[in-house]
Formats: C-alpha cells, structure tokens, sequence
C-alpha cells in the first residue's frame, strides 16, 4: 500500500483547482438540469474488477518485454491490486485466476482484507497444459474428442468453483480455447454437443446463488473455428444450460465492425446478459486499455447498461480484461477504471426523457445529439471529486509515481526474464 | 425458350469431348472407391430457385447501366427463369418478389406452366415506399415506431402469403431494411419488441404447411444497426414465433471473417436452418455471383448440408439472390446455378467415413486434406453430364450466346433508361 | 436566406449560459496554460466546404425516400449552403459536382455572393451515364479499354476544370468508379496504364495554380477490384502525374480497421496530402455525419492536421461528403461542420512540447493521456462563442428550427417522387 | 533422411493410378489445346523456400503446445527440411533466422550439402530481446527513439548480410515489430524517418548482388500502428533506399478483406515486388497453412505471378511463413509447397491470349469463366508425376508416415516443456 501522506500531499496540491472545475461542472449541470451531486453519488458507487493477471506485464506469441518489479504470485498481485484501489477507489475487487493464483483459501482472504480487496468471479484455464497434467489441450478442454479430457475439464472448472465459494466468490467465469486451425478438423455439431454436455456437468456444480458466465470469442487460439464464436452460440450455452447460466462479453471478442452495443442490448433484453470483460480493440483482441482507441463505443456501452439499470434486478459483473505490453500494469489498470467510470457518468448525463421523444418521433439527428451531449461533457471533475472524497487521489498516476512504489516492490521481487514468444 | 435444335446442335459437338471427361473421371473415382452414377443422380435432383428480380440488370447507389432486353414485368421475367432452367435442367423453380410481381394468380399459374417452373417462397417489400402508400417506410416497417406503418407492412406480409397460397408456394421470406443511421436513433430492445409482436401477426396468417423465413443483414441500408442484424437475433426471433418459423442465410450478410458455415451448422442443430440466399462477397452486401469469390467457402457451406442430409428430414430452401451490374443477367444466373451444384457435387464425394475418423483422432491434417479431395476434383463432367441428360445443354453459356434469344428479346423489350444511384 | 431577427432571438436565449460556460471554460484552460481567446481565434479561422449535393437527401440502392423541400437544381443548393454558412459560419464555400450543379458561371457567380460563399474544388462525375452521352460509363471512364470512352471522360474533366477557372475554384476532384466485379475482369496493370495516361492527359490541362486531388476507393460501385482502391495506388498516381497532383482522403473509403490518421501522417510526410472528404462510417462507405460513430478517430486525425500546420505551406482542402438519408440535410452538415471545427480546437488543446516529451521517453500512457486531456475537453462553448461572434448562431439547430426555412423552401419546391433504388 | 526404399515401396503402390490418372488428364488438356507434359515441366523447375523455424511447432500468446521429436538446433532443423525437400521435391532451399540459427557457416554449408538443400533469404530479428543484449525493443528497434538501440539493431542486421554472404544467400528479409499501442505513442512521421535513416544504413552495406526485402503487416504485436503497415508505406521504403530494395508480400499482413492480387500487380508494374511469405488466413496474421482457407485467392496470385512471368527479368522470391499448433510441422509444410505448386500449375492453365480478349471485349463473364477453367482443373496428377520423377514421392504424406521419421528424430531429441504463452 501507498502512505496515507503520499496521497494527501498529491491531492493539496491538486484541491483547489478540482474544486473550482467541480463547481463550475455543477453550475453548467445546473442548467442543463441535471444535479451534480447525484451524478457524483452514482458514480462513487460504481466499481470494477481488476483481473490478477492484469497487473503483470503482457507479451505476443512474438515476445514479452517484462517490467521492472512483477509480481511473483497472488500474493504480490493482490498488493499491487491494492494500490489500485487505494488510489482510485473504482476498483473494489479482483478476478482470480486458476491455476496461476491458486493457494490456500485462508491466506486469499486474509491477504484480500489487509489489502482492502474481495473477490469478484473465478477463471478457469483449460487452454494452456500445467506441469504434470495427466491429458493435454492441444486439441481442446470441454469439448475435446476425449472424453477423459473433458473431465479432467471439468474437474478443473469444479475445483475453481469450490475455491471460488470458500473466499467468497459468486461466480465462475468460463473461457475455452477450443476450436480449429483447419477446414474439417472438427464436425461443428459433435464437438459443440461436447461442449453443452461437459459444460452441462460444471453447472451443475455450481453453488445455489452462483452464475455461470461463458464467454465467446471469434477467434485466438484457435484460427479456423472456435466453439463459442459469438453470442449467438453464447446464447444458446445460456439457454441450454439454465438460469443461473449468463453470457459475458468482453469487448474485444467480436468480428470487425460489429455492433456490440446492440448484442448487450440484445442479451439484456432475453434476460442473459451476465458481464463483461472491459479493454478496448482497433485490430483484433487487442486487449488494450479499455477507452483508448474508440471511448465513444465504450460510453454507447454504458448507454445501454443506464437504460437497463432502470430494471432493479439488472445487475451485471464488470471487469477489466486486458494485456500491458508497453505501459506499467498498475498505471494502464487505474486509466482503464477511470474510463469505466467515465463512460457511466457520462451515459447518467443523458436525459433519457428527451431522447425518448427523439425516438418516439424519429428526430434521428436530435436523438444523437442527445446522447453526444452526455458524451461531450468532461466528466472528470466528477470522477476526481468521488476519488478524492473517498480516500483516493485526485490524479492517480501523479500519485502512484510520486510514491515510488513501483521502485520499492522491483527491489523486493527479482526481475523475471524476458523470455516468451517465440514463433513467427 | 430456345429452340430445341439449338440446344441439340451445341451439345452434338461437345458430347464426344464430354464422354471422354465423364468416363476417366468415373474410372478416377472408382478408383477413390466412389460410384460417379451414384452422384450424378444425387446432383440432378439439385435445384435451386432463380429470384425473379436476378433477371434484371442491378445497380448501386451510383449508377444502373441497364442492359439489352430487359424483362418489362413478371411475364417477361419467367421467360427468361424459363431459359435458365432449359439450359440448366437445375432451376425449377421462382422466387416472386411482391409488388414487384403482382399479377393475377392465374395468370402466374399459367405463365409458369407455359416455361416448366413452379414457385418457391415468396418474398415481401417493406423496404421501400410503393406509390400512394399510406405509411411511409422511411423509419421502418415491422418495427416502425408508429404502430399504423406496422399495420401496413403486416397486411403486405399477409397479401404476400395469400398469393403465395394461390400459386403454391409454401414459404414467406421476409427481410426488412429496419434499422437506424446514428447511435441513439432508436432504442434497440422497444424496436425488437415491435419487429417481433408485427413478424408474430404474419407469422399467425401461416397456412399450416408454410414456413416464416427470416433474413439477417449486418447492415445496408441501415448504416449503424439493423433490426435483424446477425443470426443471433434471426435465432431469437425464430424462438419467439415457433416452429414453422426458421431462419434465412444470405452468405454476403455477414461482418467480415465470419465463419458462415458454422452459423450453418449452429441453426441446423437446433432445427432453426430454413434456407439460403447463395451469392458471393469480397466487401460487403456485394451480391457477386454465387463462388465468383470463394468457392472454397461456398464447399464448406455445402459440406455442413451434406452432413446435415443424413437426417431424412432436413429440407432447407436454396435460391441465388444476387445483382448482376456488368454481365448477362441469364448468364450469369446460369454459371450460378451451376456452381451451387458443384459444390454439392463435391461435398458428396467427401468420404464421411474417413472424415469422422480423422476428426476423432485430432489428425487435422488429414481431416482437411479430406475435405480437399473432394473439393480438388473437378466435377464438370458430372454436372455437364447430368444436364445432357436431362435436355439441358453441356454447356449453358455457349447454347444460350447461339440460340440468339438476348438479341430477340431486345427487339420485343424496350431500352429502359440508365436511371437509378443519383447520390455520392 | 434567414432573417437576421430568427437568429438573434434565438442567440439572446442562450448568451448567457453561453458566457458563462465560455468564462468557465477559459477559467480551467488558463489553469492548463492555455489561452482561450487564442483557441477561439484560430477555430474561427476554421472552414469546411459543404458539397452541393450533400443538401439533397440522399439514397442507397435499396430506396431513397425523399425529404421536404428538396433543392431542385445548383441554385436552390446554393441557398441552402447558404443559410449553413449563416448558422455555423463554418462553411464558407460550396464544392460543385459536374453535370448536376453545371450553369453559366456568371449565374453561379452571382447566386454565390448573393448568399455568401465562394467556389471549394469541382468534382466531375464519370461513374453515371447521362442522357445522349455517346459512350457508356458500365465498364470504366479514365481506365477503360476502349480509347473513346477515355477521351469522353477526359474531355468531361477538363470542361469541369473550365468551369471552375471562371467561378474561382483552384481545385479538381477526380474520383472514379473503375474497377471490376469479376476475378479476370480487367488486367490490373493495363487498367491502370490506361488510367494513368488519362489522368495525366486530364493534369495536363490544369492552370498553374491548380491542384488536382484524386481520390482512392477500395470498393463500391466496383465489388471486386478498383483502380484506385487505396492510397498506395493514390500516391503512386500522384507520383507519376507531378507536383499539382495530390491525393485526397475520404474517411470512409479504407479498409476494416485501418489507421486512417497514420496514412494522412504518411502522404504528408511525402508532400502529397492534398484534402479530405470528412463523414463517418461503421461498415462500410456508409458516408454518415462526421463524427457521429467514432469521434476520437476524428480527432486524431485532426491531431495529425495540427501536427502538419507547423510548416506554414500546409494547406489541404477540407470538405463534407455525406449523404443524409433519414435527417434534414441542412441540420446534418451544419453538426458536421461544428463536428469537423470541435476536432480541430480539440487538436488545438493538445500539449505539444509535453506530447513529444512523452513520446522520446517511451512513455505511452502520458502521450496517449495528453492527447485525451484535449479530446476530453467540451469545447462546445468556444465553437459557440466564434458563432455567436461572426454573426452567426449560438445554437444553429436550435435556430433554424426556428426559422421555419424548410417549411418556407417546402412551399416552393415540389415534392420529389420517392425513385431510387430497385434491386436487392 | 528417408530411405530411398522407403520412397519406393510407397510409390511402387501409387504409380499405376498415378499414371491412369495423368493420362487422362494429358487427353483432357489435349482437347483443351494445352500440352501436359510442357506443364509438368515449368510446374518442376518451381521451388518454395522452407522457412527453418517451421519445422518447430508454433504456439500462441495463450500456448504452445510442443510436438514430437522438436528440432533442437538449426542442424535437426536442416535435417527435417532436408525430408520435405525429399518427399515434395519441391522445396530446394531454406531460410534461415538469426539468431536462432546461428551458426559457423562452414557447419551450416556442410550440412545443407548433406541434406540437398541451397540458402534463401536470410531474416534478421529485432522484435526479441536476446540474453545480454544491451538495449531492449520493447519500444521499437530500426525506428527507436534512442540511437544506441537503432545502431544495434542495425549492427545485427548487418551481422545477418555477412553470415548470409558466406552461405550463398542473397537476400535480406527485415520484419520489425515496431510501432504503438496507444494513439499519440509514437510520432509517425519522425518514426518512420529514424526507420528510414536505419534501414538505410542496412543498405549500404548490402553486397552488389543482394536484394533487402522489407515485410509489411498491418498489426501484431503493435496494436495501435505498426511502422510499416501496408504496401503503401513498404513501396515509399523501397522508393527512399534504391533499386536493390523490394517489397515482400506476405498473405497474411493485410486489412480483412483487401484485394491481394492487385497489391501484387501493382509492386511488379512499378518494379518492387520482391517475393512472398506464403500462408493462410481466416481471421489475422493466423499464419495457417497455405490455401488451406482460400484457395482461389492463392490462386488468384499466382495467376498475377504467371502473367508478370512473362518479363524474363521477374524473380520474386518465394517461401513459406507458417506456425503449425495442430499438425506436425514437416507434414504441414509437405502440403503447402504442394499448394504453391498446385496454384502454380492452374495458373498456368490459364488461356491468357483468350483473357485478353474477354478482357478488351469487357466481356466479365468469360474472363472470370477462363480463369476458373485453370483453377477448377484437377492438377494433382501432374503435381505427383514431378515429384515422382524427381525422385520424391507421389504422396508425400503417407510415404512420411510409413518412414518412421518421426518417431526416429523423437527418440533422439528430448521433448520440449510446453512452455509459452502466459498471457489472457
């Protein structure tokens, strides 16, 4: 953790120049109707997950330039998830992911309450071989060919499940890489009926307040096919499985130039939207920093999940899913909250009334500029406001650099090596 | 029609060539272990329906530079279905587009009886505004805002299948432009509960042996979203209106990359595959000729009927649908038929047998190479073979180019002028 | 025109919030160091040519459905561009598009200063056939294989070129519909022989202190191949033809995914960065309003613009080119001139000095956060302020609305038949 | 190697369909006016170089999951090349990649003397960090913001050429992973002067006879911009260096849905195509094996290669760049040089002088038509005879499989962990 002075230092300087944006934020809100204070309580309360292996450095299949003071385990993670938290106060929770942060139940916890932190949804991993793994998923996990690699599978998933529910988890997170590099290699059908049934048998594991969330992806690992490939068969794994199963969307998962905001509509709509991985994408599943290449599409995100919000029951798991190549984990983790966080203030600017109207009476152009009004608003005022209140730094990156944490774990955690990649 | 000796007189001087080709290739495939009669009979039995608008020349929104001989109405049009089935012997049947083809039922009973077609599904306008309509189609047909237009568009649908009924048809297709152009224009869940309540009221004026298709587009002409944008909302709507309602794949309706012949598999495994739009694509909505791009593409999506055949009750509707700007418009329906029917001519010499094998040993290598060797043998002889003897001509595109019918058309049909496009 | 009154009623309604806004506003930017005034001045600066044609509703090949009070021929045009220049004080000059706006040029002239705009670039049009046009455009203008058609289109270009040497235009757009739908089709290389010949005989015919800007495509009306598909063909043809010859940037002419502002920073590192043709886009060319799908990639750009204007010869035309199929036209491109000048005083905002700091120290997440310190920004006030300013309006929507303009030119314009379109 | 006897027997049972099979095809395209045997001979003189690190098995940013009997060094390496040359006969030479295959070139020519196999294009690797390098390209390496980086990067490329020069290669192949991940990262233009100004300095020290191949790619593992993103800027490369600096095209590099072929007519009309990596791809740079997606389009290049072949000065150069995951490397890379060689044969089918006339006759139907009657043409038996009178093997799979290579190099070189990957 960062020194309560840290912080309260960064912020004096940093007060009086909020508080005057806040007010003038709030006088310009004011007659545009909307209260200030309550757009500031909303947003305060807004969190998102930070996902454990968000907080090491990434790599491509090409190569891995690891950073300076990495974490060697969970435990070095939910520290550096920590300091997240401290200083934005967005961050509340944190994914885990097994088996990278498997250990026992009773250490996950004590170390989550000293650090401030709980634990939001479980990720399996049946799409990389661990040591000593009895069956290989070269050729698939709960879809494999094999039925004793489906088990195994499922053992695996049923085994996060149950670590999951002892520190107080309430969801697993299911992603698979199964699918194929070839025309022909699978028959679509079979292998996808092998899916539902090992899936079937993990959700039937499930605790009676969990949920199950699938997760689909077009493509990566596999290049051919996957088995989840889009919300469509996302939503039919729902739909199969029961109630307590919902589809997660990430948002980099998608084909290009698809419309993901209408798919959340869509899976709201039905009753199956479950959560989501938030990062942001120009190419592929890019897995960059949520909002920095199209923050437009993440606050249209935002408008939708406003508009279901007025449905009391509706109530989503939200994480960030992401991979730091060039940046430090902690910094690109704590712009990305703050962008979720944006977006959401941003999509409780829209007056919902107003544009109602536009649609009702097919005003296109002053539906749109209903929702830009609530885009173009700088918000940051706002978000500044509720960190600064709740404990957190006024500018996060500031204060996380004025710390010299960062230079304080590097000495404690040896520098791992570059290695990885290694293909082209 | 041509005249039978024209079609005689091609033939006689391609046939020698065509008994050489057919013969080596049977003595090839004897030689795979298969039984090239036993596949020219599957393959004659393919047909696939002509869309009576594909007789036309198409256009952009640019430019139509309209051709010789194009058919004025319904009648001139079914002349030249009738062509295209003489000489092709794989086009039995037509696919009216209303109002563009309204005509006494009677007449159209007659008229197609006169050139040897019958009637496949029927197709519905809610995309553009007809003269002196009440409601206009601008914001929408089924999911219009205004519940009058959506009166309107479902009286058409209704008229649609009571003429369908008269001429014995047994399928409605509908796709609608529905969509918008800017992100807030229309609230996507009330304007889905609008399409499905409106598509729910056609769909209740079934007869009992009709079948509702739905078609998806991605987009065009609506450039941000579409009502029906992919096959996961087609799914929906196919689950929300019941059984004899299943969904329409148009292959250029997808977003770029798509594995289209797993969304093939996907809806045939949950009895929701109704039929096809085959066309080929590079960009977009392109309406190329079928495999003009990709035949590679059109096999695999061929290779998932075939696998699906083995269930006796499988039964999808082909038809081409595609807009001819810069050839022939018969020629090209010709090459297109003939090239459905390759694919299928292939897909059958698939050995499944050897395919499930590879498929349940993870051999990917042979498992594709497995899908290759039917895909690598070029079936021609079969498909020339198969026309020969039904009195088609070997080869279409030379019979119809000396049968001088395009020339004798253009006499009868007046130049139609180069409208059309009129917007950069 | 719009009576001077509307406009001024409409300002006095909201110069208050305005000032205050504005005071605020440049309170916060002073805290960042940066002058407001100074802002304000150089966004005042700031013009986009509005395209004549872009006033009228547009289409797609499916339909177009006719708005009120079409503009019947270029002067109408013209006195819609003209109350868009009234509002926005944005749009000082109007690019014509030959055959449809030609006129005696004193009649142009006249109509021009009447309403208060001069002459941007002419634009020829080689992609439709005109009425008794002795060659056909279907298969190619400049590129085409029959060495009349070239000339035809030559001739055309070089009669547009005249034209706009008497109404004050210096530039000539180029933009072609050559290409092929069919794989073999053309020869790529000998169409594009033919179209560099063409178009060089085209830059032969320039006056001195003319530009002509070409303009690439990737596909449509062409769906297979086009001959200037991107801007590597683009700079290739500027290349060959000589120092007047540049290239022209349609935003929404680009490949799924591509780094639009990377080529802009490309082609002016070249010196060959000649203009744009600003309008949005999620799937295809779908020519939507500037900025209404992706606003951050609009900026971007912009901020290459800023990054160029340091050499004092930067000088790129910059011009709308939307079609407007389900908004008023006038509405849709006075939000996209506002749309265009937000980008730039966003641009404008970026710390420089601190940016290319953070770029030689490899520090991404600063570089990529000083550019969102000037995207964030809501510059609304200081596009106001230099409306309100120049005479024009605080709220051009707002105003017009008020003006009752459409009513008015309804009155006198006859309804146009809802044509268009006619294939599927 | 394989024994001789092995080959041999498994011809012996293959030869007499073989030859049933070819001369029916020769009577075939005899009436087709094309002589086999002069066919069988250009498709024989055809080789694709073998990219040493392709014999390994691939993996992804997610796993890798290793094969049997992995190549340990660049010798095992030559050995596996050295049986695909063997079986395929198609395959004489190899590309090496330093630094992992460094080597003392005395070794290096001794062995590929023993193995019957010549060096192509040598290929640098600035996209890892090596153990004990002095400056890292995490942030960029010929175009780094620090010259001690650049020189360094610019001194391996040099070791490259004179390793190269020593071994009889004569190419250089520069693919740098450089460029950003967040929008305002890097500035483009100053970044591509450094790339400009290093790659230069690689020039100068290339021997007279020598050719530099710069590679583009549009992403991976930059996400946001890649320094040399598309041919646009490859062509400005080879403009700025001189005339022994080319383009390398490789398949997979390229924006979804870009028309290939025409890149690859339109570096040869100017003069810098320079060779190819050959892959294929459904998604991004998925690096799949070649044609085992789309055929055509392979073809479809090939036909842009035979077209350009009849210049006597055009010598692109041609190798393989594939990761192979699922499928044992050797036998991957067996049927890829056989894809290329396949496309190679159809392309040669192809009628050109009848093209041509189509061509200026726009007559599209018939021009596509003669290409498709190259491509859907069976070559296979041709393919097989030239390799089975070269001595390799008319089925180069099953002969791999009945040598018990595979299982012979696993016993000798010890099993690889699984390692790789690492990052969701």
């Amino acid at each position: 953790m960062i020194h309560e002075n840290t912080i309260a230092q960064a912020n004096e300087t940093a007060v009086d120049a909020l508080r005057a944006d806040y007010n003038a934020l709030g006088e310009h809100l004011d007659r545009r109707g909307i209260n200030i204070e309550r757009i500031k309580a909303k947003t305060a309360t807004y969190g998102v997950a930070v996902p454990s292996w968000g907080v090491g450095t990434g790599g491509t299949r090409f190569a891995r330039f690891p950073g300076e003071g990495e974490p060697r385990d969970i435990f070095d993670k939910l520290d550096d998830c920590g300091v997240i938290q401290q200083l934005t106060q967005a961050t509340p929770s944190v994914s885990l992911h097994i088996p990278w942060d498997d250990a026992p139940a009773a250490d996950l916890i004590a170390k989550a309450e000293e650090v401030g932190l709980t634990f939001d949804a479980m990720n399996s991993n049946t799409f990389q071989d661990q040591p000593n793994q009895r069956h290989s998923y070269k050729f698939g996990s709960l879809s494999h060919t094999n039925a004793a690699t489906r088990a195994q599978a499922i053992e695996h998933n049923i085994a996060c499940i149950e670590l999951g529910a002892k520190i107080g988890s309430r969801a697993l997170t299911i992603w698979v890489g199964d699918g194929s590099n070839f025309p022909g290699q699978s028959n679509f059908t079979r292998q996808f009926e092998r899916y539902l049934d090992a899936a079937g048998q993990v959700y039937n594991a499930l605790p009676e307040d969990w949920t199950l969330l699938t997760e689909h992806k077009m493509y990566e690992p596999a290049f051919y096919s996957t088995v989840v490939q889009d919300w469509g068969t996302n939503l039919l794994i729902a739909q199969q499985l029961g109630d307590k199963a919902k589809c997660l969307v990430d948002l980099g998962h998608h084909a290009p130039n698809v419309n993901i905001e209408m798919i959340v509509a869509r899976l709201n709509q039905f009753g199956k939207l479950g959560g989501f991985h938030f990062n942001d994408s120009k190419y592929g599943d890019d897995d960059l920093d949520t909002g920095s290449i199209s923050p437009y599409r993440l606050f249209l995100v935002f408008n939708e999940l406003v508009e279901a919000e007025r449905d009391p029951n509706f109530a989503p798991m939200h994480m960030l899913d992401q991979s730091h190549n060039v940046t430090d984990p902690i910094e690109s983790l704590m712009i990305s909250a703050t962008e979720v966080q944006r977006a959401y203030a941003q999509a409780l600017l829209v007056d919902r009334t107003a544009l109602a109207g536009h649609q009702d009476a097919n005003d296109a152009l002053m539906a749109t500029a209903t929702l830009k009004a609530g885009f173009r608003t700088d918000v940051e005022a706002i978000l500044a406001m509720a960190r600064y209140e709740a404990g957190g730094a006024i500018n996060p990156i500031e204060a996380f650099r004025a710390s010299g944490y960062r230079a304080e774990v590097s000495a404690k955690r040896p520098k791992v090596s570059g290695a990885g990649g290694g293909i082209v």
